[in-house]
């Protein structure tokens, strides 16, 4: 099987030194041969942490070690392999998440529940810690404040580009810096916090004022992306801040909502930190030819609204007709209609690129299709759906269902 | 590109006569060439008829005929067409179906309202009515009572063979036929009556019982299948009782359930005419290469343990892998665990062919793959899981997800 870079790739933004991470990337052989598949990034004491974890009823054992360890809202590491997600494992994987963390807690010099850990890759098979622990102090004495490429990379699977997001913010006139890293290509689904990705901060900010800003930051960029419907049983987004930013104090809570003015900036460049790293997940969606964006207005509620995108953004049919480049409204519409939220037949309407084809529950009069057949040609399709039936909207992504998707699936693990 | 018959096909089922209905075929040229695609059946006076419809918020104008025709109860005609499926074509859509309806009604000496329509193909486009009226007139003077593989062949879009089913019961000691046919390949999705399937007894019900028997048959049929988890807008299937079998009268419905009894076997041989036609449907999946059949048991209740069956199979990295013949199990349990439905990783149990590669949430000790990769080299896959909870169970079909399913849905229309 060929693997190429996905056509839909960008150019990886380079991120700079964070004050307060040094990380690195090592070659483990827990699955892939010739190439880096266990990161570490080593965080400065005080660092705080929030986390969002996949819904999903079968959850990895990582995913019950980093809920347990979120509780002590401190983070001194984060140790991440690609090639087995260590999920289904029973026991076994329970004490490789354990052993893993105590490893690299004696490395840094901190408590193993301020370790954070993270697997991609085969579920159902034992992951072999001592591969890890046998390659942990090696890496870890390679940590370099410009290792984030290497991380970047580190952590890929099935990705065919590494995936980075940095933005400035400031707080209270002082800059600080967001950069985030992120894997993830198939097994992405809705209504999670999807695959992995780690950002992080020098910013200093209490775990629960991270945690509130992460958990919205989520719901508008990686729970509104879908590559397959098929939500993984890892995805982790970790958000740490090491708080070495010289910026003043966060207040603590209360009524005055003063820590919500202070944190405005940071807020909104976290969020497109999020939404940047989400995209190139859903850019470099299994077999994805064409990013594809669902606009859905006239909902009678934006979680409705949310509902009808996301329906259309998972439907095979429509996912095949634009890797077809057929502008098939009819395929939008069936897929509205089977996503059983509230609509009218007769109020519909739904354009592309720009262009209404159908108005109030037929083809729009003199509809020329010229525009629209130019549009689908390109990498980028925007798919727009009014209800109009209220005020209810919301954005989706998804990408295109293609050959390439049997091909990586078909034979994934063998 | 190439279109072959399914590797899954069965041999067509012949249909004998069934007195009170004649049928047939005529090519109307409404957008293929060289083939039928308009189908008509004529039914005794005095027929009885119920209907179940898709679920979609956005329906055909077909399916709102049939939804008003069938406060009636009785039927004389069906008229089917294939190629336009007469959706979100507005007040053109309405005007098609009231003309068709009393073009038939004209030849059948009946009311319009006695005329069921439906119709299959492309969504959203005005469907050329006159040439339906132009046709009809030939095609009514050609019906006959051995008509059946004429109409199974003339309501076909992307299916690869005709579907038919026939069987006998007894009523109070009589013989009576059930006999259906049906079409579907794509757009096909659980939880709602599927595609169009017209199944016609000479048996002599009220349309009340017919109205029961049928939307319990559909649950334990059409709505335990998926393709590709896409609601067609159109989905419809109809029973028609002619009453021209001579059986003891059913009794009206009473405290005493005598109508219940009588109709035992009727019941239990509906079933599988209904069964029957829905298998042949998913075995003509688009692209399908095997037929998958998925038990679930130990839910907390049968409705949990559908929800959770159907989660599997409409799961795009579980259809790809059984496409490449991998016993990924892995892929199975991230289904179970999506489907919001209440599951306990350490009590999961999963098997494939008759073989538990997998119990309380670990990998069975000394697990041989061997039987495993034989059984997923077969034309025929069965999946089974245990939720370890309770005691609810169901089972669902679906097919494979392969290249044949880009490759037809990419290039439907255009």
């Amino acid at each position: 099987m060929d693997v190429q870079v996905s056509p839909l790739a960008v150019a990886m933004a380079e991120l700079p030194p964070l004050a307060g991470v040094r990380l690195g990337s090592a070659a483990a052989g827990i699955r892939y041969q010739g190439r880096t598949d266990l990161v570490m990034a080593e965080l400065a004491p005080g660092t705080t942490v929030a986390g969002v974890f996949t819904r999903s009823q079968c959850p990895g054992a990582p995913v019950d070690w980093c809920r347990a360890a979120l509780r002590g809202g401190k983070a001194r590491a984060v140790v991440v392999n690609a090639g087995n997600a260590n999920v289904f494992t029973g026991r076994a994987g329970r004490e490789t998440c354990a052993a893993t963390a105590e490893a690299a807690a004696a490395l840094v010099g901190c408590k193993p529940r301020e370790v954070f850990i993270a697997s991609t890759g085969v579920i159902g098979e034992v992951l072999p810690h001592e591969r890890l622990a046998a390659a942990l102090p090696g890496l870890h004495g390679r940590l370099r404040e410009d290792g984030w490429e290497d991380a970047a990379r580190g952590i890929m699977t099935t990705d065919t580009f590494p995936k980075t997001a940095t933005r400035t913010a400031r707080i209270g006139g002082e800059e600080v810096r967001i950069s985030g890293i992120a894997k993830g290509s198939g097994m992405i689904a809705p209504d999670m916090a999807t695959m992995l990705s780690f950002v992080f901060t020098d910013a200093k900010i209490p775990a629960d004022l991270l945690d509130t800003m992460l958990r919205k930051g989520v719901e508008g960029s990686f729970n509104r992306t879908t590559v397959d419907s098929d939500t993984s049983t890892s995805d982790t987004v970790l958000l740490f801040a090491t708080g070495q930013a010289k910026h003043p104090r966060i207040p603590a809570r209360d009524g005055s909502n003063a820590a919500g003015r202070m944190l405005g900036d940071f807020r909104a460049k976290l969020d497109e930190v999020l939404l940047d790293l989400a995209l190139q997940v859903v850019r470099d969606g299994e077999g994805a030819q064409k990013l594809v964006r669902i606009d859905v207005t006239g909902a009678v509620s934006a979680k409705s609204a949310k509902r009808v995108a996301m329906a259309v953004a998972n439907s095979p049919l429509v996912k095949t007709a634009i890797a077809g480049e057929d502008a098939n409204w009819g395929r939008i519409v069936m897929a509205v209609g089977k996503a059983g939220e509230p609509a009218d037949r007769d109020r519909l309407s739904v354009g592309v690129g720009g262009t209404w084809m159908a108005r109030d529950g037929g083809v729009v009069p003199g509809y020329d299709e010229t525009p629209v057949v130019e549009h689908m040609k390109g990498r980028e399709v925007d798919i727009a759906i009014d209800l109009g039936l209220g005020g209810g909207k919301a954005t989706v992504w998804t990408c295109d269902l293609t050959h390439g998707y049997i091909d990586i699936n078909g034979s994934y693990r063998s």
